[in-house]
């Protein structure tokens, strides 16, 4: 059997996250959950070199150096430096460009979670079977809640190894995101994917030709620097960035999908993150110095200080450095507006 | 008219007010409501030489530092240093021992807060003339809620300026206390008194003799040392320890009380606290750098990092060095229980 072709996508600064997320040292590359980063969880997943090749990451200047100190020395990994960042469709087409044709692709985020990797590795076969007859393959998280902040997949009919893809849905508001659930034939859109490279680059074609052709230019024009990739700024800097969602997966007729229950979290606020790390008897989590009288579901995670807490219910409490931040889990979703996330 | 002897206890460590009250610094040197500290606003409200004379200040060696450095330079004060904590009869019989059998004391604890200091003079005057005719008066604050935490009085016969007490009740539990203010007759025990010194050791003879002749004797053989004066340690640290409310006023057939509203708070938890504090329209008071989202009625007091809170409601966060306080308002009665403020 052909290796899969781990494509790791490090963006993104994770703001809601803030303070423990800075700029200066995003969420990808902090030990969320365990005592791995999520970046070098990413990576253990798709380590096993009986099924895998070696990684591609696709990264920015500003992730670069998190990225090689946390990648370490891995035989064959090659690092594609974007020039700018647009989104994901010219990130994984850099990858895809670079790839043999006939590589299959296994595309992941670098700052999900995932309990049950047993059950991804099933998928990834299921995936990779589907991506080998060329079908553009997304992952479908089996919904454990209403989320109102994931896109979702509805599945079409069955085919070997999983399901045409019936349509893609935006986010819904809570009402309809109730219904997806009580529908059953609804997934989340986490993010992953699985392409034969090829194949993707000639949907891509398709759908977006001038992008296609932008990343091929300034991938030919590109230039190596030991495990380092550099394409062309210039030429890529021109491209209209957008999510291979749109671009790819909302266009292209050959859409499947693989649903998958996996524990899968993206750590998308403090409210996730406490629900991916495991908690006491009264649903506490707290990392650090911590004393708390009647608590329950509440996450504390401190740097230093000694944090107590008294009487709260489902709050986080976060220190870090200079910043101390304390929020409802409802509220966790505004994190990101805060002056300390958006001004840093 | 003759002067008021203002008689100042500044004894007590104000756990509950931990981590910004600590033992090194504790409550009554701080500047929790406005900018000077307790015990300086205590000061202030009796530094007028036309009704007032010179304070006496009974204080433990520990508080000792914060009481010279805060007192200032003030003409004619003395300080009596209690050789032992022994509760606040003794500290008051100390004071009453050392002052002119004819001198009124107004005894005032150090570390409570009252806002409308007209009104207090006004009861002063009152308790005074009571006092002048041997009365132990004590001063009834009227309760603005069923509070649990407090001693209360109720009043009897009205007299000149105020009334008899009809009796005093210890701290009630919830229904007592909210049938205390339906009744009307109840006030609060601030631990705010008046007495003629001569009239108080009489008293105290009458009802604890034994104590009585131990303050003498330890005042007789005690020293001065500059403004201080230092009880003879030995017969002062056999006394056992009692408040004045059990050691004289339910004992004495001389108790009167003065009703006062004068916006009064012993600051005894951060829901005090916050209550004394003036609010903004959504009733939060910020201390320090702080950004607020979607918050109601929150004391945030920091003395460094920044505080950051999104959705909270009725909830204080203390940041003081090395320590972070969250509480609800209704679990701040918990803080001294916490390790942080039980094993300083």
């Amino acid at each position: 059997m052909t290796l899969i072709h781990p494509v790791i996508l490090c963006g993104g600064s994770g703001t809601r996250l803030w303070p423990r997320s800075r700029k200066i040292k995003p969420k990808p590359f902090l030990p969320l959950v365990g005592e791995r980063t999520l970046f070098e969880a990413t990576l253990a997943r798709t380590a096993d070199a009986a099924k895998f090749a070696p990684p591609t990451i696709v990264t920015g200047a500003a992730h670069l150096p998190h990225v090689e100190a946390q990648l370490g020395k891995v035989e064959g990994a090659s690092i594609i430096v974007e020039p700018a960042a647009k989104n994901t469709a010219p990130a994984i087409a850099l990858a895809a460009a670079r790839l043999p044709e006939d590589a299959v692709m296994l595309v992941c985020p670098s700052d999900h979670h995932i309990a049950d990797v047993p059950a991804f590795h099933a998928a990834i076969e299921a995936a990779a079977s589907l991506a080998r007859q060329d079908k553009m393959v997304a992952f479908g998280i089996t919904p454990t809640h209403p989320e109102t902040g994931y896109g979702y997949i509805r599945r079409g009919a069955a085919i070997s190894g999983g399901f045409d893809v019936a349509e893609f849905v935006e986010k819904p508001d809570l009402e309809r995101a109730t219904a997806f659930l009580a529908a059953g034939d609804f997934s989340w859109n986490g993010g992953i994917f699985a392409f034969r490279a090829g194949a993707f680059m000639t949907e891509l074609e398709r759908h977006r030709p001038e992008m296609a052709a932008a990343v091929k230019r300034s991938v030919e024009a590109g230039s190596e620097d030991g495990i380092r990739f550099h394409p062309e700024t210039a030429t890529f800097g021109q491209i209209a960035g957008e999510s291979v969602d749109y671009a790819v997966m909302e266009e292209t007729r050959q859409a499947a999908m693989v649903p998958v229950a996996m524990g899968w979290s993206d750590i998308g606020s403090w409210q996730a993150l406490r629900d991916a790390r495991p908690g006491d008897a009264a649903g506490n989590r707290t990392q650090g110095r911590v004393e708390l009288i009647d608590c329950r579901n509440v996450l504390v995670d401190s740097d230093g200080p000694r944090v107590s807490a008294i009487g709260l219910e489902d709050v986080a409490i976060v220190v870090d450095g200079d910043e101390v931040l304390v929020t409802t889990m409802e509220g966790a979703q505004l994190v990101g507006k805060l002056d300390g996330a958006s001004k840093q």
